[in-house]
């Protein structure tokens, strides 16, 4: 039986438990140097080189002429779909260069098995993706702005929702996110990004890993204009199976923090260049790891395309080509020249220069025998921002030829 | 008046306050990086598909036929000098990969100014940055040995204590280390460890990133046989002006934590290739993020080279290339084969395969115009371990051409 003297000695006890725990959190934020240390907010990012700046080094790229307009970087928002490997260094390389907003999506826990990958750490193990790393990168900055959410995108619900944050979750709420970023592991999700984005014309890029650890890629994808993960499937994701398909046969997928570091960066390069207008966008760079190479192409949206919104972003995208008045002065310049007129995907490589160009570039093309890739560039004699060296591409490959070559990444 | 239902309910919720106090405790810890959630050490890397097994996907890469004796890792030490944007997340991916030692060299002081780059957090600022590196690598990887020295190499006392440590700083002390990794910002610290490799005859890898933050390189130093950075200077460190000099003057270098991670992870996947024998291991790989174009070469070391340990090296190479059996199976084939033979920097590029393997591979060498480099890959069918893609290089440029270009970088 318990008196009320009892219970109210409980009450006591207890009483002094929590205010003695609640003392030894604040104690132990100190020492572990957890909410206490964190830097203030920033109200104006500034250029000023003291050692208490950090964003000093980043602000150093306008005076080096490589970015017009740095500051612009804090009015972006930039949705990053899975936080694993390549998503997670992916989201603090887009914290640390003051990002204005990310929003997160991932469904999965920190395990020790994921600890041969940068970001995560051991005492993580349990939490949630998202969770954590909300966490830790807040406390890297606190001047970005996070969204998290912790659910597959790929069931029905979770899908209207995502196509909700897309469109919606912008900087400014209500308005669309200006990027998003493909980190997943698998290709369903891929195809739920894939469908949302041709739906919105929400531009993306992708990112991939092989299951043997020893190359990636990432590619720009423009509804309407550059081909989608459906107008070419097998292309992008060939080798990656899905980590829970391999889970169940008690195998896994062999991953190192080296390719996924490298990817993440080229990603993260890459939407930069994107964001703030310097040197050029990379539509589609490889990363082979055991040799160090790195095959780049074009590739035009698939007027077959299985994705029917993916067709409707074509034909938009056509009209609005052809109301363009011929003589203006295009930021992006896509020549038509169509390299392979037919084959079974009904894909057209294509050169980012005229043939005119090309020539006066690189002199007689080289022959090549099958499965080997030129990839070359004229050196940008002035450092500036304009678009002045581009990236050259050239293919005498036959489509299959190259699909057979992805297919080994 | 309070009844004893109501003293029991205050207790239960007094009860599950503290409960939850305690966990948050825990995870706040956790977040600082404390000691609680640490993973205990692991004896023996095991393969097994589990989520409480921090090897499993490093594992894989043996059933993935990349790797053949992935363990032998552990056996390593590798010493990196300079923990700042490259060093310290090369550190960081060496130890996920479970390295078994790391030698970390720097005398810097964690700041605000360097949270654009990955790794460092801001509760670090004001520490010296191998003592934080230290704290952060040891959480992330218990079974990584790790000895640190705060200290400037190039003063005249540390660079003697320098040289000690990289001869006895072995896994098994006494043993020389297995790797020198350089990842400095500045010309003198390359210069120091220059001079100490080539005198102790060590391998080493030497990385930089531009003052203007778009472009970096890697390269590997092999004393006596490939160029040194002596032999070579004004093309390695070109824009690489010190962070000191810099700073003296209220200006910084830019940098950005895409091309230090893309640096950093090119650096440590050749550091695997080279430990663990996989790949082709690349002697120089250059990074241009404004063209994603990514430049290779090779260079042997120059007869007329000012370090005289170099031209010991080079004498002792020579000699022991002499002394091998002309037929035996070599694991690194190097033609003599010289491309310029006349130079001022008495450099010669060294193509990596016969003259007829070139013109198999290849075909009839394209008439590139100044400033173009080619650089393409034989694509490796088999995937295996065998040396049997090699990086194929094949330059028409003039070494001033070269080096002009480098400059740029």
């Amino acid at each position: 039986m318990t008196t009320v003297e009892e219970l109210k000695l409980r009450v006591r006890e207890l009483e002094n438990e929590l205010i003695k725990c609640k003392q030894k959190r604040c104690a132990e934020e100190d020492a572990g140097g957890n909410q206490m240390h964190h830097r203030p907010r920033i109200e104006k990012m500034s250029a000023e080189v003291v050692d208490s700046n950090p964003y000093s080094r980043l602000m150093a790229l306008k005076r080096m002429g490589i970015v017009e307009d740095y500051e612009k970087i804090r009015t972006f928002s930039v949705a990053v779909v899975g936080v694993g490997g390549v998503g997670s260094v992916t989201a603090e390389m887009l914290t640390r260069c003051g990002i204005g907003k990310l929003v997160l999506f991932d469904y999965d826990k920190v395990e020790l098995a994921n600890m041969n990958r940068l970001f995560f750490q051991p005492h993580q193990a349990g939490l949630s993706k998202v969770e954590a790393a909300e966490h830790t990168l807040r406390s890297i900055n606190p001047d970005v702005s996070f969204e998290t959410h912790n659910y597959n995108i790929t069931t029905m619900d979770n899908f209207t929702h995502f196509m909700d944050r897309i469109s919606h979750g912008g900087l400014q709420e209500g308005n669309p996110v200006d990027l998003v970023l493909s980190c997943v592991d698998n290709f369903e999700a891929r195809m739920a990004i894939n469908t949302g984005c041709n739906e919105l014309g929400q531009i993306w890029m992708e990112s991939g890993v092989s299951e043997n650890a020893v190359s990636g890629h990432i590619q720009l994808i423009i509804p309407g204009e550059t081909a989608c993960f459906a107008c070419a499937p097998p292309l992008v994701v060939a080798a990656n199976i899905d980590e829970k398909t391999l889970k169940r046969e008690g195998v896994c997928a062999a991953s190192l923090p080296t390719t996924m570091g490298v990817v993440a960066g080229l990603l993260v390069q890459n939407v930069l260049k994107y964001l703030l207008g310097f040197g050029t966008v990379s539509h589609y760079l490889g990363y082979n790891a055991m040799q160090d190479f790195f095959p780049t192409m074009a590739m035009k949206a698939n007027p077959q395309c299985d994705d029917r919104y993916c067709r409707k972003q074509q034909d938009e995208y056509k009209r609005k080509e052809a109301e363009r008045p011929k003589q203006e002065v295009v930021v992006e310049k896509v020549e038509e020249q169509v390299v392979h007129e037919d084959n079974e995907w009904g894909i057209e490589l294509v050169s980012e220069v005229t043939e005119e160009e090309l020539k006066a570039a690189s002199g007689p093309k080289p022959d090549l025998p099958e499965g080997i890739t030129v990839a070359y560039t004229i050196p940008d004699k002035e450092k500036t921002v304009t678009p002045a060296g581009e990236t050259v591409e050239e293919t005498e490959q036959s489509l299959e030829e190259l699909m057979a070559q992805m297919k080994k990444m």
